[in-house]
C-alpha cells in the first residue's frame, strides 16, 4: 500500500468536488450534491474493483462515503466564492483524473499483474467517473471536449506501468505517472492542446444519413439504366 | 428473510411498471416495453447485489425476470386508461423508492454490518433504477426534479437502520423505514416540499462558462497595468 | 469452448467499429475512437460477467483490449471511405448483436442452467453496449429507433436456448440462434418491420403532463358542485 492509498483518497476527494460544482449548477439541494458526488467519487472505482473481482473499496472503507459527503457539503457552502464554476469542474477533474489513471493502473497490475489489463483499468476508471457525472446531470460529457483528456489518462496510466516494469520505487513510479497525465492534461487545458481529432465530415442526424444514402443509392441505379 | 422478501417484489413491480409507462411515453414496441421494465426494475437491486459481492438476485431467482415481464405486459395493455401518465410514474416510482431504501439498506446491513454503508446502499440502489430508466429513455431525470426525492430515500434508508439498532422486531423497523420515505416524498410529490436548493446562480453553458472566466482575468489585467 | 468463443470474438468487434463510427460521427481523436470502441465491444459482455459471478472475460484474455483497439484504429483510417456511416453502424451493430444474444444466452445458460435467465442475459448483454455507446456520445438510441431490435436479440437468444434444450449440436444451435436474430434485424433494417407500437398518445413533456392532470381534475371539480 503505502503511498497508493493517497492516491486513492485524492482522487474520490476531488472527483467528489467536480460532482457537487455540477450539482450546483444544476441547482440540486444538498441531498443532490452529496448523491452527485458520491457517484463521481466512487463510481469509476466502484467498477474498477467490480471489473477486478475485489471488494469494493468503500464497502470495506466506509470512510470513503464521508470523504464524498465532507466535499459535497464544503461545495454546498463555498461554491458562490468561485468565479467560474465550470473551470473548477475542469481543473479538478484534471487533478483528479491524474490520480485515478494512476491507482487504476496500481491496483490493476497487482491484481492481475497484466500490464495491458492495468494500463485500461488505469484510463477507464479514471475517465468513468466523469463520464457519468455528466451523464447524469446532463451535462456536455468532459469526453466529448476537443482537447486531450483520455489520452492524459492511458499516458499517466501507462507511464505509471512502465516505471514500475523499470524497477522505480513505488513513490517514484507514482510521481511520474501522476505527472505524465497532469502535465499532459494541464496542456491541454491551458494551451488547447488537441490531437489530431478524426478530420472528415462530422455526422449527420441519423435520420438525415439514412436519408442521404438512400438517395445516392437510387442516383446510382438510374444512371446504371 | 420474512417481511423483507415482500419489499424486494414490491419495489421490482412498482419500478417495472415505471419502467414501461415511459416506455409508453416513448411509444416503444412491447418488447421495450419490457427491457425498460427489466431495466428499471432490477437495475438498481442488480448494483446493490454486485457491490455487495452477493449472487445477484434475479440470477439465483428468476422468477424476479416474470414479474418484470408481467408488469411491462399489464402497463401496454392499460397505460391507455391513466389520466396523467407522468404523475403514474412519479407517485408508483415513489411507492417504489420507499420500499427499495428499505431494502437496500436491509440487505446491506445483513451483509456488511456497517450502518454507513447500508444507508447508502439503500439511497444509491433505490435511486439509481429511476436514474437508469430516464436516462437510457432520454426524460428528464427525476434526479434533477426540484422537489424532495434523494433526501426521502435516504431518510428511509436511515429510519430502518436505526429502528433495526433500537431493537424494533424486523417487521416494525421496516415499516418505520417504509412510512419515513413514502411520507417524505409524498409531501414532496403533493405540497411540493423542497430543501432550500443551492441559492446561488445556476451554471453557465460550458464554453459560455470558460469564456466568461476568460474576459474576467482579462478585465482585471488592464486594470493592474 | 469451441464455436461459441468466435461468436464472442465476432461481437466484440463489430461492437468494437461501431463505436468507432460513432466516435467519427462526433469528430473525437483516436484516443476517443480507442474509449468508445471498447466501451461498446466490452461494455455489454463485462456487465454480463459481472452478472453472472464469473471472472470478467477481457480481464482473464486481454486479447479483447487489443481487438477494440485494432478496430478503433482501423475505423480512424478508414471511415471516411464509407457513403453512410450511420447505415455501417445499424448493419455492423446488427451483425454484432446477434453474435452477442447468442454468445449471452451460451454464456447464460452453461453458468446458470437456467434458460429464462439464459434468454434474458442475451437480450440485455447484446443490447446493452450499443445503449451505452449512444449514451456516452450523445446518439439517438438504438433503442428507441421504431424498427425490431430488442425483439431480434430475444428471439436470437430464445431460439439458441431451444435449439440447445432440443438437443442440437452446438454449432447448429449457434447458427439457429444467430440466423434468427440477423435475420430479423435485417429484415426491420430492409423492409422496416415493427412491431405494433403502443398506440396511444405520446407522453407529454413532463411539466405539461403534471400540469395537464391538475386542470383536468380541477374541471371534474367544477362539475361536481
Amino acid at each position: 500500500m503505502g503511498p497508493a492509498i493517497l492516491l486513492d483518497y485524492l482522487g474520490v476527494a476531488l472527483f467528489a468536488a467536480t460532482g457537487a460544482l455540477v450539482a450546483s449548477r444544476q441547482q440540486l439541494d444538498i441531498v443532490g450534491f452529496i448523491f452527485l458526488a458520491m457517484l463521481t467519487g466512487m463510481g469509476g472505482g466502484t467498477l474498477r474493483d467490480l471489473i477486478l473481482g475485489v471488494p469494493v473499496f468503500w464497502v470495506k472503507q466506509p470512510a470513503f462515503v464521508l470523504v464524498c459527503a465532507g466535499a459535497a457539503v464544503l461545495t454546498f457552502f463555498s461554491a458562490h466564492l468561485l468565479e467560474s464554476r465550470y473551470r473548477w469542474v475542469l481543473w479538478l477533474d484534471a487533478a483528479a483524473l491524474a490520480a485515478y489513471c494512476v491507482y487504476g493502473a496500481y491496483k490493476g497490475l497487482a491484481v492481475t499483474g497484466s500490464p495491458v489489463v492495468a494500463a485500461v483499468m488505469g484510463m477507464m476508471t479514471a475517465a468513468l467517473g466523469g463520464v457519468m457525472r455528466d451523464i447524469v446531470a446532463g451535462e456536455p460529457s468532459v469526453l466529448l471536449r476537443k482537447e486531450i483528456y483520455m489520452l492524459a489518462a492511458l499516458v499517466g496510466a501507462a507511464s505509471y506501468v512502465l516505471a514500475d516494469a523499470a524497477g522505480l520505487r513505488p513513490l517514484h513510479a507514482i510521481l511520474a505517472g501522476y505527472a505524465a497525465a497532469f502535465g499532459m492534461r494541464s496542456g491541454a487545458l491551458i494551451f488547447g492542446w488537441t490531437l489530431p481529432a478524426y478530420h472528415s465530415r462530422p455526422g449527420r442526424e441519423a435520420e438525415a444519413s439514412l436519408e442521404a444514402a438512400r438517395k445516392k443509392r437510387a442516383a446510382r441505379r438510374r444512371r446504371r439504366q
